[in-house]
C-alpha cells in the first residue's frame, strides 16, 4: 500500500544543525504525550493505531481466532505493526498494519509530487518526509461474504529548518463480492456516503467515482469491485487540516459499520464446489489489479528494503487463472461481471 | 509476452502509394508461398509455426490430452494460435502460443526502442513493424516436475517505402522448478549449451546471466527460477541475419530435447500434501514476477485492445501467498531458495 511504500526510501537526515521531524516527535511523545496540541503528524499516528486495536479486536471475536502480530521499528524512527490472521474461521486471510515512515524523499520523487502539491520546493536535492497509514484487507472464506479493503493515510513533508511543509491525506475504502447482493452494496455504500455527508455533499458522488476510476482492472474492462470512495492529495487547497482530519476519523469510524453487519450474514451461507471455484477466479483478479496496477504496491515492491511480506498481505491465500473462462448466460457469476463492465450507482 | 503486447497497437497504415509490408507479404504468401528466399518475416512466421505444432503434438502424447486450439486474425494482416492444455494428465496448465503482429509504432515507443537500435529514425510520427513469436509456459501437476518457459522472437521495422529498416531477435528458455534436482538444471543447461556454442562460444555464458538477471524477483532478491538463456536486441551489430535466423532455429530445437527427459523422469513421482503446498507458494512467486516484472506482460496488459486471455494463459492454474512462510532448515525447500538466492553455474 502507499505508505509501504515509502518505507525505507531514505534513512534520516545528515544534517546536525536543526532537529529533523523525526527527532522532534521522538521528543514531543516522550516529554508531553499526545494530545489535539499535538503535530498532526502523532495525532494522526495515534489516531491509525487506535482504530487497527479496535477492528482487530471485533475481527477477533468475529473469527474466534487471533491475530499474529508484528512490530518493526526503522532505524531512524517510525515503524510498523502488522496484525495478520491466517486460516482462521471466517477469514481465510486478513491482514490489518499501520505504517508510520520518517524518511528522506529523493529529488525524483519530489518532482513526481510537485504535480499535485505547489508547495514542494523543486529545488532541493532532498526532503525529509513523514507518512502514517492504515491499510486493511480481509478475504473471507466464505464465496457469499465479500474482500473488503480500506487505507487511510497521511503525508507531510519538512523545511530544511523542521517546520512542515507541504501536507495530504488520501484513502477510501472499497468492497468485492464474488456474487452480488445488491442489499449488501447499499448498505455498505450508505454508511460511507453518510460519513461523507457529514463533511462534504460532493465528498461521496466526488470520491465513489475516483474509486470506480482508480480500482480498474483496465486491462479486463472490469473494476475490482464494487467500489466505495477512494482520494488522494487533500491538501489546504481542498480544506483546512483539522477539517480534513475530522473526515479522515469519521470514515475510519464507518469502517466497522459498514462491513460487519455484511460478513455477520454472509459467513455461514451454504455453497458448493462451484462457488468456490468462482471466488478462487475473482481472488485471481484481486491478484491482477494489485500487482498490476496497484500504485502503492507496485512502487513498494520496486523500492529497494521495503517489508514486502506487509505489501503482500493484501494478497488472497489462494487464486485461480483458467484460460478463456466464461460465466453461463443469466448465472449469478455473469450478473456480477455485468456490475463489474458497467459501475452502478448505488444510492 | 513481448510479442503480445505490441498486438493492437496500431492498425494499418493510412498510405495509399507504397503497399504496406503486411501488403506484400500477403501477396508473396499467395503467390509464391515461403522458402529460404522469401523475407525473414514470412521465414520467421514459418519456422515458429512449425515448432509449435512439432511441440503440441509431443506434449499431446505424453499428457494423452489434447490441447484446445484458438486462431485469430488481426483485421490489418497477421494473427495468432493460442494452444492451451489445461488440468490435463501430467500438466496443469500448458499454453503454446505463436502470434504474428503487423503495426504501427507510436513516436513515444520509436524513441524507447532507439536506445538500442540506432537505425530507427526518430524524426516520423509512426513506424510500420512486423514482430513474430513463439511462447511457451509449461505448468505441471506434479510439484517435483518443473515449469518451463520459453520464448523466441523477431522483430522488424519497415522505412516509408515498405523496405525493411531495423530487425533483431530476442527469445531464451528456463526452468523453475519447487523441488531442485541437480541433475535436471544440468541437463537442461547442457543442452542448451549445445545448441549456443554451435553459433558462438561467448553465447551461453553471457545469455544464462542476462537471464538470471531478468527473471527475477528483485523485492525477494530470488530468481524466478534456475535459469536457462534470455536475450534480446541481437541485430546486424551482434551476427549477421542470416546466422542469427539459424541460431533460433538452434534454440527452439533444443527445446524438447531439453524438457522432455525432465518431465517424463519427474512426472509420476510421488509427493504429498506438504509437496503441494509448497509448490503453490512457489506458483505465488511466478505470479508475482510476471505481473511485476516481466516487462512483455505489463506491456501487454498495458495496450488498449491486447488478447489477455493470449498473455495471462502463462500464469499458474492455482497459486497460494501465506504469510511469513519460512522453509525448514536443512529442507529440500531451503536449499531451493539458497539456489535462487544465489544463481549458480552449473556446468
Amino acid at each position: 500500500d502507499m505508505v509501504y511504500g515509502l518505507d525505507n526510501i531514505g534513512s534520516g537526515t545528515e544534517k546536525a544543525d536543526t532537529p529533523s521531524i523525526a527527532e522532534q516527535d521522538s521528543l514531543l511523545k516522550r516529554e508531553s504525550g499526545i494530545n489535539s496540541n499535538s503535530p498532526m503528524r502523532l495525532r494522526m499516528e495515534a489516531l491509525i493505531k487506535q482504530h487497527q486495536k479496535l477492528i482487530v479486536q471485533e475481527l477477533e471475536k468475529l473469527d474466534g481466532s487471533k491475530f499474529r502480530i508484528d512490530k518493526w521499528e526503522r532505524p531512524n524512527g517510525g515503524g510498523g505493526i502488522s496484525c495478520v490472521l491466517q486460516d482462521g474461521k471466517v477469514f481465510e486471510k486478513a491482514g490489518v498494519n499501520t505504517s508510520i515512515v520518517y524518511g528522506n524523499l529523493p529529488r525524483q520523487a519530489i518532482a513526481k509530487m510537485r504535480v499535485n502539491h505547489k508547495a514542494l520546493d523543486p529545488d532541493v536535492d532532498s526532503l525529509e518526509f513523514f507518512a502514517a497509514g492504515l491499510s486493511l484487507v480481509l478475504h473471507p472464506h466464505n464465496p457469499m461474504a465479500p474482500t473488503v479493503h480500506l487505507n487511510y493515510r497521511y503525508f507531510e513533508t519538512a523545511n530544511a529548518d523542521g517546520t512542515s511543509n507541504a501536507w495530504w491525506y488520501g484513502g477510501g475504502c472499497d468492497l468485492t463480492p464474488c456474487y452480488l447482493f445488491d442489499e449488501d452494496a447499499i448498505h455498505f455504500h450508505k454508511t460511507i456516503k453518510e460519513a461523507c455527508d457529514k463533511h462534504d455533499k460532493a465528498y461521496y458522488p466526488r470520491f465513489k467515482n475516483w474509486c470506480d476510476k482508480y480500482f480498474s482492472n483496465k486491462h479486463r474492462g472490469e473494476t475490482r469491485g464494487v467500489g466505495g470512495i477512494f482520494f488522494d492529495d487533500l491538501d489546504e487547497t481542498e480544506k483546512d487540516q483539522e477539517q480534513l482530519f475530522s473526515f479522515i476519523s469519521d470514515g475510519l469510524k464507518a469502517f466497522l459499520p459498514s462491513y460487519m453487519p455484511i460478513i455477520e450474514k454472509r459467513k455461514d451461507m451454504p455453497y458448493g464446489e462451484k462457488e468456490k471455484q468462482w471466488q478462487q477466479l475473482r481472488r485471481g483478479r484481486y491478484v491482477e489489479f494489485n500487482l498490476v496496477h496497484d500504485r502503492g504496491t507496485s512502487f513498494g515492491l520496486n523500492t529497494p528494503g521495503s517489508r514486502v511480506e506487509s505489501i503482500l498481505m493484501s494478497l488472497p491465500l489462494t487464486a485461480r487463472w483458467q484460460y478463456m473462462h466464461e460465466p453461463e448466460k443469466g448465472s449469478r457469476e455473469e450478473r456480477l461481471l455485468n456490475v463489474l463492465k458497467a459501475p452502478r450507482e448505488w444510492l
